[in-house]
């Protein structure tokens, strides 16, 4: 018989009754029923029950064991009392007597209990991460995580993609957040970075002419802190393709996603691709308030400017006045009691604004009657004109939000959320997913009014060269988004690949030639050399992951995380190095204050 | 149709004839055939012939492009004339003639040819990446690389192995070579570290009852150059299994790289897993000079120092009075001629010993005769002794090394390597697996007598504590390499996974329970909470698909490599951090003399 184990915890059935079995797992749960010792033997498969009872050999030595030792016992597998099937399980038919024992490894006592769900500080799970694992919703997220980055791989070389591995210590790649710097050793005072993604390597792939490329790559970034993302790594569905237009792009990924979502979305419905709506930016923001809807809810936001214009409401007629402001309304069917107007209000009042003006329509014997104070100010005919363009009736309310967009749209997008879960407008069980194409290439600070990159510099302009030479806030992007329930999970561009419309990308937002050929100068050199057309994105798995998972908090999916002050608790990392290391490094630690 | 390609490069067949297409590629070559214009149109899946005659509307044009530049061409394809078709090319029955012509992308004059084998400086080739890789060689190590690595994943998923990923900013793990350091900016003074091997989390995955690991991982090490290995990091298919024994680990991943070699080792022999010998380390250093013998060579070495013990050959009699002295030998069948003997003499000076003694066979009329000064020293009894123990006869000979072991054993294997090469003993087209079994834990340096483990402090002793309790230098561990071809591709090991027996193998070479607890302080802390046996090996990628390719230098199968100074030429790293980024990570440079 093997060493260990002769079958899983989840193998034995009713056929294997009579068998003399080994088996290895962890205490899971130990009873004394009457002097027989119960105990749930549990490893990565499942549970198998095992019992000892006095006349056993080994009873004095299955007295000594507690829960999560590991163990290995040999038994003969019996049927278990019809009473006493659990048809839950699917070793429910059988337990084992044991006749032998060996303990493999003891455990102490245990600062984290893996049977059941009591909750524990995140600095206790955290630090010791393998009793946290063992339990079962992390043993169900891990696997899922492995499932669903497999699957990934599989779509995409069913897909024609080949994956490329692309390096890790590198340059220093400016994309927007702070790199993570290597000291090099044998070059003194120069340094390597760690990737903020990809990018820069699959372009030049693709200038290498391999026409489809894709990796799980992992993302390194030294961000500042926040509950929903890792302070150091992430890991990105990475693509890129060669001689393809936008639309290449979305028909070849949108399978790939969707197959994942409908493989491990648990029964919950996936919209299919050729449903996913193609959004332009401006219409996402000011119908959703937010470049990442959540298309489960219904309500779509609408400009009602017009309708305030010149009206008894003061406050939005004088906005009205000055220049770039709108006035946005916010359907709620079914929200149209004083009660929740009021709460909505308070919810926007929490959020920073001065509040949010409501109307709702109720019966009033049999005519439908528009109350608040809002309906007062302008009065009947242009309430009821609002009503008619929001398609609402009684029962039904709307919220109205004015000022410059974006001082107000992202505290709409959250009303929005907030009103469709509320009133149960927002289906569950289901994933709805949308395509936010037309990005503008350049903000304008409002302040300084400096022109830059909205997003990301690699972008091909819509309209090329002739495009830049006119408003660069009116230039749009070959760049799109996928949103999936209200989170960013793809983002991707049709690049810039050349080198004259570069240049001229760079200099609207005030950077010089030589710049661009210090920072960008491997892909500004490569696109000399007949750079194809080429474009792709990226997915986050980790952001999938969460949503398949249902879970809200990222470390809830990545194996070893680090807490939210970017340590490793279990590990000890950062940690202070040998005077040796930095000596080796040529570098000296500044002393602190 | 299609902004860019109707077809790919490789499409187009005769039954395409008559048709309008369109194709996007790179200008692979060029040729002006009496005013009719050729074009070999490459991309990643094949090649095209475009022409372009006078009559073409867009003749002009094409007359501009040049080699690399990325055109996109409309045309019509015919059918080649019988005399011209070229069987070579699955396109070679057609060429299409152009209509219409769009350059995607222009190309400067080439600072690298793509077209033919030119060979150009590493430099170049570094620094101009992007043509580089699209050579023909190229573009098929790349995806050889590719097929490779995908091949390695669906076999351990078919083995019900899962992958998980490990973190890569962690903590120093002590493993022997250096750690590359990442400053955190959140920590001053402290430092992350890159992770060497995911050794210490693979087996935290075990302890945290997952049962079956495997990850395709890069690993960080800041090692010295050498023209085999990568300066900053490598790829290992990294595997770990719990309630295992080291021949499970054998028949699980066996069939894994067996696989692997026959699907990508084009047609060359794959010696069957269940033929791969299991040589103890100490039988592997006697008969192949090395623990990572090339079994493609039959030659096995043998000691023979019973037949020199007080014989007239003095400089051999003398050796073997010392303590732990031996005389080898190296049969060399068919290498019996003076000529061949000298070379491998001066092969052997060459290699910094003294020389190698030999003797050879030859007939003289219908008799044997041995020849050589060794042969006449000793007499003729002793050599017809060391004949018949070798199998030897007429037309072969034997080389002789003496002294100790590790002083002669590299020069040895290197000299069974040639021989078995210029003999043409070596076979062609085969790879040849052996496990290599049974490595000592410790070794002793011979200077200050000091005791440390020989390779990863990791490993199970053989016999666990009790073996402890002996000599050390006896003690061997459940550790494993398995060789191909004369390299090392799998290393692995059964873990010790007792805290006990861990904290008593540290202490026999030389680390104090604080040591240990503090160096490698999450396993220890993890093995007290109900640590599964385990074990595991990683294999290593690059050098798997160098054997797959038959390349001998580590660059030819990595798509951006380093450099042999770390450096990489096409992204300019390492590089100068700004001030602000020293400051951020309170850092400074200390100046270099």
């Amino acid at each position: 018989m093997h060493a260990y184990r002769s079958h899983t915890c989840a193998d034995l059935t009713k056929t294997d009754v009579g068998a003399t079995v080994r088996l290895s797992g962890w205490v899971h749960r130990i009873r004394d029923h009457g002097g027989v010792l119960f105990i749930d033997l549990r490893d990565h498969y499942g549970v198998t029950q095992v019992l000892c009872d006095p006349d056993s050999p080994v009873f004095a030595e299955v007295e000594r064991v507690r829960s999560e030792w590991c163990i290995r016992i040999d038994g003969v597998v019996k049927a278990r009392d019809e009473s006493l099937v659990n048809p839950r399980l699917p070793t429910g038919e059988i337990e084992v007597f044991i006749r032998d024992m060996e303990v493999l490894g003891a455990a102490q006592e245990l600062p984290l209990i893996v049977f059941g769900d009591q909750e524990y500080p995140e600095e206790t799970r955290l630090r010791y991460r393998y009793l946290d694992l063992r339990r079962e919703a992390m043993q169900r997220n891990m696997t899922l995580r492995s499932d669903v980055v497999a699957s990934l791989r599989r779509r995409m070389w069913d897909s024609g993609f080949r994956e490329y591995q692309t390096p890790i210590i590198t340059a220093s790649s400016p994309e927007g957040a702070r790199d993570f710097l290597v000291p090099s050793r044998l070059h003194p005072g120069r340094f390597y970075a760690l990737p903020q993604a990809p990018q820069q390597f699959k372009q030049l792939i693709m200038v290498s002419g391999f026409d489809k490329y894709f990796q799980i790559a992992p993302c390194f970034r030294d961000e500042d802190p926040r509950a929903d993302r890792s302070p150091t790594d992430f890991y990105q569905l990475d693509m890129e393709m060669s001689f393809v237009t936008q639309q290449d792009v979305f028909d070849t990924i949108a399978p790939v996603i969707a197959g994942v979502f409908e493989e491990y979305g648990q029964g919950a419905r996936v919209d299919a691709p050729a449903d996913w709506p193609q959004i332009p930016y401006a219409e996402a923001a000011l119908k959703y308030g937010t470049d990442k809807p959540d298309l489960r809810n219904p309500i779509e936001m609408q400009d009602v400017s017009e309708h305030f214009r010149g009206s008894g409401f003061a406050i939005f007629a004088k906005l009205l006045e000055q220049d770039g402001t709108q006035i946005r309304a916010i359907p709620a069917p079914t929200g149209g009691s004083r009660k929740f107007c009021d709460r909505m209000n308070a919810f926007a009042q929490k959020e920073g604004l001065p509040g949010m003006g409501y109307i709702f329509w109720r019966a009033k014997g049999d005519e439908m009657e528009a109350a608040g104070p809002l309906a007062k100010n302008i009065g009947p005919e242009r309430t009821e004109a609002i009503r008619q363009q929001l398609g609402l009736g009684v029962g039904d309310a709307a919220f109205f939000l004015g000022g410059k967009p974006q001082a107000f749209e992202r505290v709409a997008g959250k009303a929005r959320d907030v009103i469709g879960e509320e009133l149960g407008l927002t289906e569950k069980d289901r994933f709805a997913f949308a395509w936010i194409v037309d990005f503008p290439i350049y903000e304008q600070d409002e302040e300084s009014g400096e022109i830059d990159f909205e997003h990301n510099p690699f972008s091909m302009p819509q309209g090329g060269m002739e495009a830049l030479e006119g408003n660069p806030l009116d230039v749009k992007g070959f760049q799109y988004d996928l949103a999936c329930n209200g989170y960013e999970i793809v983002s991707g561009a049709i690049r810039n690949h050349k080198p004259e419309v570069m240049l001229k990308a760079f200099e609207i937002a005030g950077y010089g030639e030589d710049e661009v050929k210090s920072r960008f100068g491997a892909l500004f050199n490569a696109f000399h050399y007949g750079a194809p057309p080429h474009g792709g994105c990226a997915a986050g798995i980790d952001r999938i992951v969460m949503l398949l998972a249902d879970e809200m908090n990222i470390r809830e999916v990545i194996m070893f995380p680090m807490n939210q002050r970017a340590e490793d608790l279990m590990m000890n990392a950062p940690s202070e190095p040998s005077s040796d290391q930095l000596m080796e490094l040529s570098l000296r630690v500044i002393p602190q204050d």
